[in-house]
């Protein structure tokens, strides 16, 4: 396999790439200038050094210490923690401005196919939570689909195991109509959220 | 124009159908058995003989009665009134299994581009309200954007001018994730909705 | 069922019409003027009454005579005969005023799936070739997909036993790169093609 | 801009990438291993080392050789030359296994926005044509829309006033139905020239 062969298949295991994507690619670094070739060497050589993994909320960032901004900040309310399934999902939360908590990144979601959760950081989060007395909230923050659901339920399952704090509120996200749903085609359950939500 | 032109020009003007498509209609129904063009022509004849605009909730309806079986039903709880924009939306509603008290079909939402409303059965929908002694609560269903909620703010306004009763309870349909959303995709709206009504 | 229903269900018949579009329909006709409901009705009887199928191309047309207005005419070059699949190809090539010849409707391609070809016209097509003397080419032209390709290879093989004039050419239409084709895309087939037809 | 940042929006400067994907391919590569982003790193760095452009049909390559193994293969017919638009063109041709021939990558084609062919390699290719004495045909090889048609227009003018060979035969690719055509959806262009290249 030749260079651009080997660079091609390297792209072609990115998210949400085939190969003549791939291909492109690198049809696009060739015509690229060296410069641009380098910096994006470099940005990938700094990812192992300069970024890492905040031990608390588990997301990966790029800040001078390995705390994250947001888990070190005094302008976050530390009676709430939200549980997102993933670094994307945490960028979304913070672009709608509307939530000022912290955070936990489970990294991902149960697999309905395999009911695979190995891979989820469940017993940090537990752990977590045991350690912070001053924890009022849990909002469990995960997507609105049965992989989603699954979560919630068995993470609530957990928390009431292991978690021995009546005082815990334990939440998940509301249901109802999404901005731009239109009742015509919105399904039973939804309109049943909406109904029930209805204010 | 001849008789496949014609017949292809009607079928343009349904709603969604381009020229391609009626003329596909017009094929379909050449191939069809006399039976089925028959039938066809009785189901038409019949909408105007046989299907009333129920006086009560606006719905278009076959029942035997004027009034549609929805509101001269029983079991249907008098001290609810839902405002739909459509009969479409109200079909949503009753295949949800959800809500059990009445309708009013509004007959569509303010038109943003030209703030009309003229079409829309306000003034009748304020005589039903004020006529209807047993109602607590009016529930405004409209579609989740710009158009449904210009449709709710006017109504409530109105509503406030003309119908003076003080308990009167006027809500919306309850907004958040609807089924099969993502965090990563939600709008920052819908996230603050979906914040603000966990539970 | 009621009137509404029933005529949804007959709307579902059409080509590519789901319960939600013929749902959508009904309440577009009952929204619309009784002389629009009319004219509907009006036109689905002529189609009865005043449309015919060409005996000679067979296709549907509403001329005053029974053979329609191409077949008829002195300006379509008899040597020339297109055999097209359906009424809505043989639209295509007119618009494209490009062939002046005559054409005639096979009724559709022979199904891969179960290799049916009984509703096709092959008998009246053969018959019509070994009456018409004048016949110097007769097109093939299906659509290039493999029912296309099957049926014009059963005709290339039912005209070699049946009619029995080698003065007679059989053709079928080009293939190549087709209009917005852009090679990068090209199936190879279509490459090959377009090589092989390269002037 | 921290290390993420810039990665982000490296990758968002990649073709048909947006911020939402690009910020994906960093969370992947902070997931992917150490020796997953050291293989990435060393293939983009040896495509400034290891890869060479042809100095004969200039597209990209990573053979030891300057030249390439298509324009220094003996099997290949020397006295065709194809001019593509682009590296991925030559490759789907290469993949089609049709043309023995050799190429000529021109680097795009004319821009009908802007009549901008500068980066056209339209110097070096007529000065080719001149220098190879054993060429019989050029065959322009571009997509099937306006742009490949200007650039197959321009070409043909250049050759005729700059190279003096009464010999040279011009081609260009074969239009007409590609695989999947329907006659139905054809434009008029292309069923005209599938009609002419019936055969």
């Amino acid at each position: 396999m030749d260079t651009i062969e080997r660079l091609t298949s390297l792209f072609e295991r990115f998210p949400g790439i085939g190969p003549r994507q791939a291909g492109r690619f690198v049809q696009f670094l060739l015509r690229s200038s060296p410069s641009m070739r380098r910096e994006l060497i470099e940005a990938v050589q700094r990812l192992g050094s300069a970024v890492h993994q905040c031990p608390e909320c588990m997301r990966f960032h790029a800040g001078e210490e390995k705390i994250c901004s947001i888990c070190v900040s005094d302008e976050r309310g530390k009676e709430f923690l939200m549980i997102v399934a993933s670094d994307a999902d945490l960028q979304a939360l913070e672009r709608s401005g509307t939530y000022h908590g912290l955070y936990f990144v489970l990294g991902g979601t149960i697999s309905l196919a395999n009911e695979k959760s190995a891979n989820l950081r469940i017993p940090q989060l537990l752990a977590l939570i045991s350690s912070r007395k001053e924890l009022e909230e849990v909002v469990l923050a995960f997507p609105a689909n049965p992989e989603g659901d699954a979560t919630a339920a068995r993470l609530k399952n957990e928390m009431s195991d292991f978690v021995n704090r009546s005082s815990l509120r334990i939440t998940t996200l509301g249901r109802g109509l999404s901005t731009g749903s239109e009742l015509e085609y919105a399904d039973p359950e939804t309109i049943k959220n909406a109904l029930e939500s209805r204010k």
